[in-house]
């Protein structure tokens, strides 16, 4: 799916904290939310209330139809119908960094499948003050309503950058002063205790399964280690992602190891 | 489900890597591998070596009845049949630390629903080299055959405890020298950059929607709080976990803050 088809279409949001987070962040983008009938609990009478003050129209309606709109979601009695997600191009990323006379903080995700780890490393993204999250335009999850969900909402809240060339992106970026770093079990790589990340940074995440790509990983600056003490040794992605961001802003605020 | 029904029952492991570390870890609980007729990759070949080599017994069976055993889950085309999963008792993973001279880091899991969530935090406590797990008896996801295979196995080498009296075990940690954490987005929280965690610790983690029990978190020494940049401003369960240990390993190898 490329990006332009993607603009032609729109999409269903579901459950109180994506649909909350929708309304907030990018309100013109909501043509109609649905309630299930019947449903009158204080979460939802306040999504409610965020998005009547936005000129967002709230509609009731049977809830198998909302079950039926969010497929097989979670969806708490809730549905917002929008237009298709704004992906954005990474320089804006760079741009917004700048503008907060930040150094870019910037996750590359390398074929990531699994709709439930890309929400999750988006919301941690957002926790964490990432710039944005760039995926690639193929073999490779797009931001579907899981994921929105998984996210908790924060797809509304990270730039977002669909990529069609992964390899040229990292290039670009190390143009740019960005440094990128591959993330996994390498044994030969750097500790992530002793890699400055307060710098312009880019890490990459893998997959789930066969983790980063050999081309991928050599078009890095290198590869970052997290210590580990256990004997399996490997964290999922989602774990991993959350780690490095958290260790990028742990040194951003304390200075560097 | 008590932990004395519990022993009556037999168990099913699913997946490469959760029957791989199955056999590894505890050889004599497997009664029997089954692996879907036709399968012959590489990496299925390493798991019946493995098996083989403890003396495990290997059958070949039709796909249809491994799928079968694995209920919906991802089996790869392979099941373990197996005892009970061991449970162990909260002291043991305090004589553990003793015995390896390391000062106790335990996770405390209050009514944790999800097996993926599950399997995620055991597999981070696992990397992060923590001492044990303790999850409730009741209200509380157990250790099934999804969170098995969402831990990558590793439930196969962490001590997990079920406990019948969360609130009594976290007194009984406490008055054994044990500082006990809450986790979450209290913003009057200790940040974890400022606490020390090389003392002996644990962390208790809450559920993914409502957090903590609010008499849960009473009963702790005092609640960490992981700094965000971000707006949304929370992180889910294992995502959380996940920074906590991590944390405590960085200053247990790097010394506190």
């Amino acid at each position: 799916m490329s990006e332009t088809e993607n603009e032609d279409q729109g999409r269903i949001i579901f459950g109180l904290r994506p649909v909350e987070e929708l309304c907030r962040a990018h309100p013109k983008d909501v043509s109609v939310i649905y309630v299930a009938e019947g449903l009158r609990t204080p979460d939802v009478a306040r999504v409610i209330a965020v998005a009547k003050d936005r000129g967002i129209a709230v509609q009731w309606r049977p809830r198998a139809l909302v079950a039926d709109l969010a497929g097989k979601g979670a969806h708490q009695g809730i549905v917002a119908v929008a237009g298709a997600y704004r992906y954005v191009p990474v320089p804006t990323m760079l741009e917004a960094a700048a503008a907060q006379g930040q150094a870019p903080l910037l996750v590359l995700l390398d074929g990531l499948t699994d709709p439930q780890n890309l929400g999750a490393i988006v919301r941690s993204a957002e926790v964490f003050g990432a710039h944005g999250v760039a995926i690639p335009d193929h073999k490779a999850a797009p931001i579907t309503a899981g994921a929105i969900k998984a996210s908790a909402g924060a797809t509304e809240r990270v730039r977002i950058a669909r990529v069609h060339n992964f390899l040229g992106s990292i290039d670009k970026l190390r143009e740019s002063g960005v440094k990128v770093w591959g993330t996994g079990a390498d044994e030969a790589g750097v500790s992530v205790f002793d890699a400055d990340l307060t710098v312009p940074t880019a890490f990459v995440v893998g997959s789930e399964g066969r983790g980063m790509r050999e081309a991928v990983s050599r078009r890095c600056d290198g590869t970052l280690r997290i210590p580990m003490a256990g004997q399996i040794a490997s964290l999922n992605a989602s774990a991993a992602a959350a780690i490095v961001l958290y260790e990028a802003m742990r040194q951003r605020l304390r200075g560097a190891t």
